[in-house]
This record gives C-alpha cells, sequence and structure tokens, in this order.
C-alpha cells in the first residue's frame, strides 16, 4: 500500500493514550484537567520525535507542523474527553493523524501532513472551543465568560493552572490546506449493525435547540376548577404532544428529535404549576427539514391556548456541514479497495470539529463501527482490525489527496 | 339571637392569633416551630380563662373539656400554617370554636362545646398528624419515622424541642359527642365570585394521587435513530397528553386533576432520557368517579407501548366523606336565617381533619368566602363581616345541636 502505517504503533499508542485519566474500560479527562494536560504535552512528544514542528497554543491546541513544502493535509480530532466516557471519541482521530503523518513522513510521500488536537471539542468550557479558536471564531470575552459545565471553574483560570496564561492562540492559514480530515466513531451503531467496515460522512447534521417555556397561575390543586385554573404543566404536555406528532410529520428519514429535560414549578403534588419549560433539540442533514420543523413549532407555539402565556427561545442554532465531495471520493476509493462493498456514505448525528473547519476549508470525515452503537460511556469500544483500517483508509486517502 | 358570640372579641383574637410568626399579611408557622408552639400555648390559656380544661397532648393536639355534663360537640380546626402562608386557613376554625365554646358558656346554654386544635394539619411531618392521632389512626412507628418535609427535622426531635418528649396522646372519646363541626376559608372564588357568603359542605373530596415512571435508555440524541431509541420523555410525553385527555372524558362537573411535577434524568438537551416520571393528582367527591378514572388510568399505562417500561404506583388514596346530613341541616337553617338565599351546599375540594373525624362521629364543615379564591399563600383574606357571618351561623348550629 502506498501509504502503508503501522499497525502494532498505532493500537499502542491508542492504549497509551488511554492510560491519561483512565477509568474503568474508558477514560475521565475533561478540557484541562490534570490528565488532559499530561496527554496534551505526551501528544506533543510524540509528534516532535517525528519530525513536527508541534506547539501547544493558549487555548490548549496542538498543531504540528510537518517543516516540507508542498500540497498540505490538516488532520486531527480532539484529546479530550466526556466526564467517565469513552477512550475513543476524539482520541481515535487524533491518533490516526499522528501515525498517519509519522508514516508519510518515514515513507517520504509527498507533500505533508499537519497534526492538530482540538482543545474541549466535548464542550465542558464551550463548543469546539478550540477549532473555534484556530479559525479566528472566538472571542475573548466569550473566554472571559467561560466557566465548566460540571465544576464551575472559569476558563481564564483552568487556563493559567495549565500554564497557558498569556499563551497567543495559533490561527489556521485555511489556503495553505487541501483540506481538513477527521476520523472518528460512529457513536450509532447503523455500521456495527449491518457488518460494515467503513463510513464516509456525507454531512454533518444540523442542529436546532429550543427552550419552550410556559407561564400559569399557582393556585390549590384541589379548590381550584379546570375551567379557572391556568396549569402550566397542562399545557405544556399538550403542546409537546402536538410538538411530537407534528415533527414526526414533517421529519425526513434520518430526522432524529430529543426533549432532554423538562422541569415543572414550584413540582409540589398539590399545587398547580405557576412555569414549565422543555429543552427540545433537532437534528437533520438537510436545511430544509430543519427550517420546516422550525417553522412548524413556531405555528404551534403561537396558537397554543391553555390560558398560559408560551414562549419559544431558539438557545442554539448550527447549520447542516455538507463534507467536500473531493475528499470524500478519495476516501471512498480507499475504502472501496479495502473493504470493496463494505462500506457506506453516511451522514454524522453527531457535531464535530470537521464542521468548524469547513467553514474554512474542504473538510471530510471517516467512521469506524461503534460496537452496539455505544457512545459517551465508558463501554464504548471498536475492534482492534476496524481501528487499524480506518486508519489504513485514512491513510491512503491522504495519500491520494497529497499526491493528485 | 340564642347563641350569639362576640364579634370585636372574635376578631380582636383573630388578630391576636395572626400575631405568631406574622409574615407580611399573613403568617410563617411550620408545625413545632416556635411560633406555632407559641400560639398553641396562647390558645390553651384562652380556653383555660373561658372555664374550659384545656390540655396540649404528646402530638401538639389541645383538647379543651367543657367540665359541663350534657350533649357535647367537638368543634375546631388547626393552628399551624403552611409555610409564609395566610392567616386564615385552621386559625379561623380554631377561633371560631374558642369563642362560640365562650359565648356558650357566657350565656349558660345546655350542652357542652369542646374546643380542639389540631396540630400539622398542614404536613409538615405527615397529612392530619393530629387528628388522626386523637382517633387512634396513627401508629408509633410513623411518628419515628416521619421529618419535616421542608427542614429534614425528625419528629420526634421536633416533638422534644417543643417540650413534648414523652407526653400522652389523648384520643377522642367518639360516643361522647353530638359530632364535629369544622369552620374553614372556602380556598377557591365560588362563594366570593358568586356574592355568596355562606358553604355548608356536602363532601369533602376524595383524593387518588399517583407517580408515573418510564423507564428508557440513555444515548446520544444525535447518532440514535428514532427507531432504535428508548425515549423515557417522548414515551411520558405522550402518555401524560392521553391520560389529560382521557380524565377529561372521564370527569364529572367538579372533578380536577393535576400533574403538579415531572422529572426528567439526567435532563441534558443531547441525551436521551432514560428515565421519567410525573406526580398525577385526581380529586372528586363521587368515589365512583374516582374508581372509574383509576380504572382508566392502568389501562392506559398497560397499553403503553413505547419500547419503554412504565409503571403507575398510587401514592396516596382518600375517599371522598360526606358530612353528616343532620349537622349539615342544622348550618342551612342559620344560614337561612342568617343571609337567606345568599348560601350554598358544596363540596369541599381541600382536605380537611373533619374527614378524619368523620370516621368516628358525624361531621360537618362551614365556609366563608375567600377573596379572590386565594389560598396558601399571604394574601388570603376574608371579609371582616363575612369572618363575624360564619361565626355567629355555626354558634346557632351548635346550640341547635345541642339543645335538640
Amino acid at each position: 500500500m502506498p501509504g502503508s502505517i503501522n499497525p502494532d504503533r498505532l493500537l499502542s499508542d491508542m492504549r497509551r493514550l488511554a492510560s491519561f485519566g483512565a477509568y474503568s474500560s474508558g477514560v475521565h479527562r475533561p478540557t484541562f484537567s490534570a490528565p488532559d494536560m499530561a496527554a496534551r504535552h505526551w501528544l506533543v512528544e510524540q509528534m516532535r520525535e517525528a519530525g513536527l514542528a508541534a506547539e501547544m497554543d493558549g487555548i490548549g491546541n496542538i498543531i504540528a507542523r510537518n517543516p516540507r513544502q508542498g500540497r498540505r493535509l490538516l488532520m486531527g480530532s480532539h484529546s479530550d474527553s466526556q466526564n467517565h466516557a469513552g477512550w475513543l471519541d476524539g482520541a481515535l482521530g487524533v491518533i490516526y493523524a499522528l501515525e498517519i503523518a509519522r508514516s508519510h513522513i518515514e515513507r517520504g510521500h509527498a507533500g505533508a501532513i499537519d497534526p492538530v488536537v482540538w482543545a474541549d471539542e466535548e464542550a465542558h468550557y464551550a463548543s469546539f472551543l478550540g477549532s473555534r479558536s484556530a479559525i479566528g471564531a472566538l472571542e475573548e470575552n466569550e473566554i472571559e465568560a467561560a466557566r465548566d459545565a460540571t465544576t464551575g471553574l472559569a476558563l481564564r483560570q483552568a487556563l493559567a493552572d495549565a500554564g497557558l496564561a498569556g499563551m497567543p492562540r495559533m490561527h489556521i492559514s485555511a489556503g495553505d490546506y487541501v483540506g481538513y480530515i477527521e476520523a472518528h466513531i460512529e457513536q450509532g451503531d447503523h455500521l456495527d449493525s449491518a457488518g460494515l467496515r467503513i463510513g464516509v460522512v456525507t454531512s454533518i447534521v444540523g442542529i436546532y435547540q429550543y427552550r419552550i417555556t410556559v407561564s400559569g397561575a399557582r393556585n390549590h390543586a384541589g379548590t381550584t376548577s379546570m375551567e379557572r385554573r391556568r396549569d402550566a404543566s397542562r399545557t405544556l404536555i399538550r403542546l409537546a404532544a402536538q410538538i411530537d406528532a407534528r415533527i414526526a410529520e414533517l421529519a425526513a428519514e434520518r430526522t432524529v428529535w430529543t426533549v432532554g429535560n423538562i422541569t415543572v414549578e414550584p413540582g409540589q403534588v398539590s399545587i398547580i404549576p405557576d412555569r414549565s419549560d422543555m429543552l427540545l433539540q433537532v437534528r437533520d442533514a438537510d436545511p430544509q427539514v430543519l427550517v420546516r420543523i422550525d417553522a412548524a413549532l413556531r405555528e404551534l407555539v403561537d396558537r397554543c391556548d391553555g390560558g398560559c402565556p408560551v414562549t419559544l427561545g431558539m438557545t442554539a442554532r448550527s447549520e447542516p456541514h455538507r463534507m467536500d465531495e473531493g475528499m470524500r471520493e478519495a476516501l471512498r476509493t480507499s475504502a472501496e479497495q479495502h473493504v470493496p462493498g463494505d462500506w457506506v456514505d453516511m451522514p454524522s448525528g453527531a457535531g464535530h470539529d470537521a464542521q468548524i473547519l469547513a467553514g474554512v476549508m474542504p473538510a471530510a470525515m471517516l467512521f469506524v463501527p461503534s460496537i452496539g452503537g455505544i457512545s459517551h460511556h465508558w463501554t464504548e469500544n471498536t475492534k482492534d482490525e476496524d481501528i487499524v483500517l480506518g486508519c489504513q483508509v485514512m491513510a491512503d486517502a491522504a495519500y491520494r489527496l497529497l499526491a493528485g
């Protein structure tokens, strides 16, 4: 194979990275925690040993530059983890980039591969903190305000504790690159349940998030007639059921929607609630589907007539990001050579740093199977042979893209 | 009037009782708190000054015995309040009993009126703690286990702090009494909005309470297809809407039902919840209506098929209690004499100690209007003229029942 990687070294580095913050069969490596920083320093060392000019910047990103001139590929993922989560989420794409850049140098192939390790993709402080910083989409005032969602620690303090205070934040020169490739576990069970080995990502879904809030009137649950009460929980229940039914009508084949939380106040069995709210998230790869559902939601909220004012606030909105056709073609060709017929084009239902990079350069993603579709849990896993195969397919695609 | 009361003394005692734990225009007098105990000691004094043999017992009840022989009426309510609540809830019936017993003695009428002041009707520790103790329906092991719902203080400790440790709990000798009468504010707006002055309670509603729990599977909200997910919040939303619609079909004219709380775990926007539950309460004066709704609930839960197991647990159940016809007639006759046509027969949507007493003797209740129907809030109020009228109507009814 032109871009052949070293499978033993790959697996050994994967396991070494998993030793930082090891937790059961997974890892606990929250952004800027001691194990996260130890892992980042270890990654810098590995990249330098491979002959790359690796530096960590003022937001915790590692950008490793191959000193060679020529066509360049950016490649990587994140090394922070969710709390008490799996060993592969982010780590897989990071070690792939290290191994592919390293074997590329060893074999003297044309062009250069620059590995990157993003900080805080898992949003302990803010979504896609590192990749947004690298493309110039992170303001200082956001850094000033951000706090760890679990511990409440200020981001500024975390950066100081990690020895990163006052260091510059590096920006990617997008024009330098043919594009960005990120490998990741699928996190769903589409590949695993179908016996497929590789997913070539077509799009990363857009995510629209809402908070729907109902205002009622607190009153005695026994002495207040149904006609007279303004019941925030009853209004929310009816509206939530209408919303679910309407989204089901408008949904495309892979649309997903989730009510992640509902709260009712004061939450007492004998008191008619004066406030209720729900968090709703809708994901789809097609912007038209998201816009159609958004309009329907607003209409349902406007028409809601339980005697209680209802407000709909959009709390987050990311648009779908299409992956680059030329890069996808390179991945498809490699996959078909290695495992003919056992790969598939598929959207990513989860967000990834690749969607941030897609804003400034061609971007692509490769998925390997998640056993049982398990994700964000320490039992998350992928077969060794799939880990090796994914890296080889990506190395070949990189070779093609740099030679092309 | 035969049983004429002293309006100025009545209003003055009402205001004095409200000074214990005064909070804004209401009171904060949680059971066994310092202001609650001070109020109870003051009540014992007032009853002794009126010539009654008043004692506080080992659960905080005050039972005051008129030393006279003859036909006897038990009369009273509770002096504890909900947190930061109104000045009349409970207090009205307590001071009515004091004033009616006192004026009854002063006028040398036939028979005897024994005032009682129940402890913890508001269930800081347990529902109807005092009245259940008095009829022999409170076990020591319940006292052992009970804790204050707000502070977590053990009931045993609260009793010791109040100086009641080791004191005997008095039991009512039901056979001694013609019956029990309790006056209370309506807590709804039926009387106030119709311009009526007195409500004669027909029944105290039964209350069936449920906890409905859905078990799902926690998973990634982006990568788990709608077909594959087992979504505890989606299942609950659909079921709750079905339950609401079905109860509306089965409800009688005055049935009320309330979802007082909903919880979702883990409650994160991007995580499919693995657990959800809701508290449901249904109230009606007709046991048939409650039984019909109960059966329908169980059927809906059994039929629920969101891929998530659903359990329905009944957390509390009190049956409707009919008030005694003879005592109601005495109240009606008195009301019609004072305010012809401006009184009404009506059920009580709230629970009262009278339902506990109704288990061992004839019981009746009289309601006075709540301005705006406000209850369990410090703005709760009733016009002075309605407070005086209610007491006079009840005094006349007591005179009739004891003379009869």
